[in-house]
C-alpha cells in the first residue's frame, strides 16, 4: 500500500507518495501564495496530488490514505485548522474540502510540526517508546511521539516545545508571552543575536561575511566561529547554551529515549549537537540513569511529507 | 481487596491500608531517622505495616499489593533506589529487602512524587487521560499521569517538573544546574525571597510577623500580603508569577486535561490558584483550544500513601 503526504507551508506546498517504510517514491511542490482564498490553495494541493499520481506508476486506488501537515493549531479529530498565522485562516474544515477531490480516501489532518516529528521518528526514531523532535527554524517547533503515536494532549494539539519558558520575563515571543525558548533558540533569534554582536564589534569577521553574502543569516555566526572569529564564537556559544538549556527541560520532563534536532540550524551537525550533548549530560537531573540519545535530523523537508503520509 | 501504601520521607515514614477507590482505612507513621543503616529503616517500615494490619480488622491475606514511594531516583522496574539525597543511599534494592518481611506479596517501588501524583489523580483526577501534579514544597516535584498510568520515560524515573529551566543561567539549583523552576517556585525559594524583601524594607509588616512566629516561613509573605502589606504583596506577586510561568511551560508541553498543585504552599488555595489560572489563560500558546483545569490539591500527606498503594 502507498500513502500520500502533504506538507502545507506558508511559502510552499510539498507532497509525495510514500511507501509503508517511509520511502518517498515521487514528490513535487507548488507555491502556497498564502494570502489568496483557502479554496484556491486546496485546489492547488489537490492538483499537485493528482499530478504526482499520474506521473507515477501508482494508481489512485493503491493510495491507502492521504495525510496533510498544516501550520498552526490543528484539530486533528475534527479535521479543522483552528488558527494559523502563516496562512491567515481560522476554523477552516480543510479535511472536508480535500475530501471533495478525493471522496473515497481516508484523509488525516495534523499539525505540521507533529507530522515532521512523526516522519523523523519513522526514519530516525529507532522504534523508541519515547521520542522528541525539535526544529530550530523560523520558530522553535517540534512534536512528541509516545508509544509510537503522536502525543496530542487532551485538546488535540500536542506539544509546543518552543513555548516553554527559557528566561521568565525575558524577550517578547510572537506567541504573546515573554521569555519563550523560541525567542532565544530559533534561527530568527540567532540572526538577531548575530546582528547585535556585529553592531557592537567593529572588528568581527562577520561584517565581511555579511558583505560577501548579502545579509545576516543563521549561518553567519557559525561559519565565522569555525574560522576562529572571537565575536562569532561568543554568539555561537551563547546560542548553543540557549538551545541546550531548553533541551535539558525537555529531557527532565519526558526522559525520552531519543531527541532529534532538525530545522535549518541543525545542518551544522555535530558542531551544534556535540556541545548540546555535553551540556545535557552535565545538567540533566537524573545523572545516574540511562542517557537520552541526541542527534541531528536527516530528512529536512521530507520529514513533513513522510510524517503526514504515515501518521 | 486492600492495598498497603508506604510513603518513605526524609523525616517521616507514613503508611496506610487503602481500598481500591483510594479510601484510607487506617494509617500511621514512625520517624525515619535517615542517617542510620537502611536495614534498620526497612525493619521499622515493615513493623509499622504489620502494626497497621493487626490494628485493623483486615488480615494480611486480604492485602493484594504493597507499594512504597521513595525520594530520589527510583528504578521502579528493578525495585531499586538508585540515588537519594534526603536519605543518603545509593543503589539499594529496597524491594528485595521488603520482600523478606512480606514474602508472598507483590511489592512495588515508585518515586515519591510519582506516587503522590497518582494518589491525587485517583482522588482528584476526574479520570483524565492526561494529568499533571506539581508540588510546591522544599523543592518543586511532581508527576505526570498519561492514559491512567504514571509516565516514566525510557529510564523509568518519569517527569522532573521542578528542573525545567525558568531563568537560564539564573539561581543555582540543588540539582547542579542554574535557573531551574525549583530555585524560584519552591517553598525554600519563597522563604529566601521573603527574607531578602524583609532585609531591604525596614517598614514591612513581615518583620512583626516573624517576631511573633519565630521565623520566616512559606506563610509569612502570603499572610502579610492578605493584610495589605505592600512589600509582602510584591513578594507574593513575584512568586506567583514564577509558579505560573512554569505552569505555562507544563501546559504548552503536555496540554494536560488537569493540573493539580500540591505541597505546603498550595494550602493558600484560591488566593494562589486563581492568579495562576488567569496567567496561564493569558500566556499559554493554544489560546483557541480547550483549557486545562487547574486546581489545588486536597490530600496533602495522604496522596503518597494512596498513590503508592494503588499505582
Amino acid at each position: 500500500m502507498k500513502y500520500l503526504g502533504i506538507d502545507l507551508g506558508g511559502t510552499n506546498i510539498a507532497a509525495g507518495i510514500v511507501d509503508e517504510k517511509g520511502n518517498i517514491l515521487i514528490k513535487g511542490n507548488t507555491p502556497t501564495q498564502p494570502l489568496r482564498p483557502i479554496e484556491e490553495i486546496v485546489k492547488d494541493i489537490a492538483a499537485l496530488c493528482k499530478k504526482l499520481i499520474s506521473a507515477s506508476d501508482i494508481s489512485e486506488d493503491e493510495i491507502k490514505e492521504i495525510g496533510m501537515g498544516c501550520p498552526g493549531t490543528v484539530d486533528a479529530e475534527k479535521g479543522i485548522v483552528v488558527y494559523s498565522n502563516n496562512i491567515p485562516i481560522k476554523h477552516i474544515p480543510i479535511r472536508k474540502m480535500l475530501e471533495e477531490y478525493f471522496p473515497y480516501k481516508n484523509i488525516k489532518l495534523e499539525n505540521d510540526a507533529n507530522a515532521a516529528a512523526y516522519g523523523e521518528y519513522i526514519i530516525n526514531g529507532d522504534n523508541a517508546d519515547s521520542f522528541v523532535f525539535i526544529t530550530l527554524g523560523t520558530g522553535v517547533g517540534g512534536g512528541v511521539i509516545l508509544n509510537k503515536k503522536i502525543y496530542r494532549g487532551f485538546n488535540g494539539v500536542g506539544c509546543e516545545p518552543g513555548h516553554i519558558t527559557l528566561i521568565s520575563g525575558g524577550e517578547q515571543c510572537t506567541c504573546g508571552k515573554q521569555g519563550c525558548w523560541e525567542a532565544y533558540a530559533s534561527a530568527t533569534a540567532l540572526i538577531n543575536q548575530t546582528k547585535t554582536a556585529i553592531e557592537k564589534n567593529a572588528d568581527t569577521a562577520m561584517r565581511e561575511w555579511v558583505e560577501k553574502n548579502g545579509k545576516v543569516s543563521g549561518r553567519t555566526a557559525f561559519e565565522c566561529a569555525k574560522e576562529g572569529d572571537e565575536t562569532a564564537l561568543g554568539v555561537v556559544r551563547n546560542y548553543i547554551r540557549y538551545v541546550a538549556d531548553g533541551i535539558v527541560s525537555i529531557v527532565n520532563v519526558f526522559q525520552p529515549e531519543s531527541i532529534v534536532i532538525g530545522g535549518g540550524i541543525s545542518k551544522e551537525g555535530e558542531y551544534l549537537i556535540s556541545p548540546i550533548r555535553e551540556y545535557v549530560i552535565r545538567n540533566e537531573f537524573n545523572k545516574y540513569m540511562k542517557k537520552t540519545k541526541i542527534s541531528a535530523a536527516t530528512l529536512f523537508n521530507d520529514a513533513g511529507i513522510i510524517g503526514a503520509a504515515l501518521c
